[in-house]
């Protein structure tokens, strides 16, 4: 059965330089009224770099929600417009200085569906280049190295939470180890 | 190296029914100033239920963000001070019907740790005991079954996209069929 709500009214509570927060007035399906609170995302792209030995690199940065670092594969949001894999191309370089010779895709995750629309395309980058790390002027992150077989123990012991490192990393092991 | 940043101020910009959302003026490590947006979600709780053949149970439901039907893991968010393993039972009941000997912890997943401290906690439920389904009264869901397997394929080829789902049926998969 395919389910629907239909929209009655919408107003913007906010626009920020990331998100755009709206509250909008539906009807539900019993003709009740509801409010749903929406968080607007431009979307991002995330990219898990294996080498030739099966080596993953994961950055380390400050998350302020959460008031400490993450450990995360690169990411960054989408520049309007922006393909996905042009932006985890950029976003490889600039978080780790590498290229990379061959783009997979894992596929798209929606990270918080109840919410909010983002969508993070998430790919898997081998043939790894290494050049210079030019991050962004104002991020601090902290580059690491894990054998494939370590970064996946880490995502089943729950030492890894972040949930597009988690998909990319249980997808990658499977197509890469025959996990 | 471990990172970290300052705040200088905070604002409150909307507060709604589930979500709140900030703005604050942090410095960071190099002494310059940047605004965080920030999203605070109270967490919630989800759980895949397994049956004795290996059959794991999805819901459809229609999501706002994305205007139109995902599917998903039952899932709910934590009322205040609520123990995860107890909304994960009482989601599972209200969303499936199902009752359920044993609860194995999946981890945590925070699916958007760029601007929203959301932690999801994920369970697998074995044992199913079939109730009667009895969803909040402004929720319209409907029931999948799926054989692991088919749940398993329908992730690693992008039918199912949401990220809480993902990590549970990718964890579970490698849990219960040495995948």
């Amino acid at each position: 059965m395919e389910h629907t709500e239909k929209t009655l009214s919408e107003n913007t509570i906010f626009t920020g330089r990331i998100i755009t927060v709206k509250q909008r007035q539906v009807q539900l399906e019993n003709g009740r009224q509801r409010s749903r609170e929406l968080v607007l995302h431009p979307g991002g792209a995330a990219v898990l770099p294996v080498d030739e030995d099966n080596n993953v690199y994961l950055i380390r940065q400050f998350r302020a929600p959460f008031g400490r670092t993450v450990l995360e594969i690169p990411a960054g949001k989408l520049e309007k417009g922006e393909d996905p894999l042009a932006a985890a191309k950029r976003e490889l370089a600039e978080e780790t200085g590498f290229s990379a010779a061959h783009y997979f895709s894992l596929g798209q995750m929606w990270p918080t569906v109840g919410f909010c629309d983002e969508i993070i395309h998430i790919y898997m980058a081998a043939g790894l280049t290494k050049g210079e790390i030019h991050p962004d002027e104002d991020e601090f992150i902290s580059l690491e190295k894990y054998p494939l077989e370590t970064a996946w123990n880490m995502c089943m012991d729950g030492s890894i939470t972040d949930g597009k490192t988690l998909t990319a990393i249980l997808k990658a092991a499977r197509l890469l180890k025959n996990r």
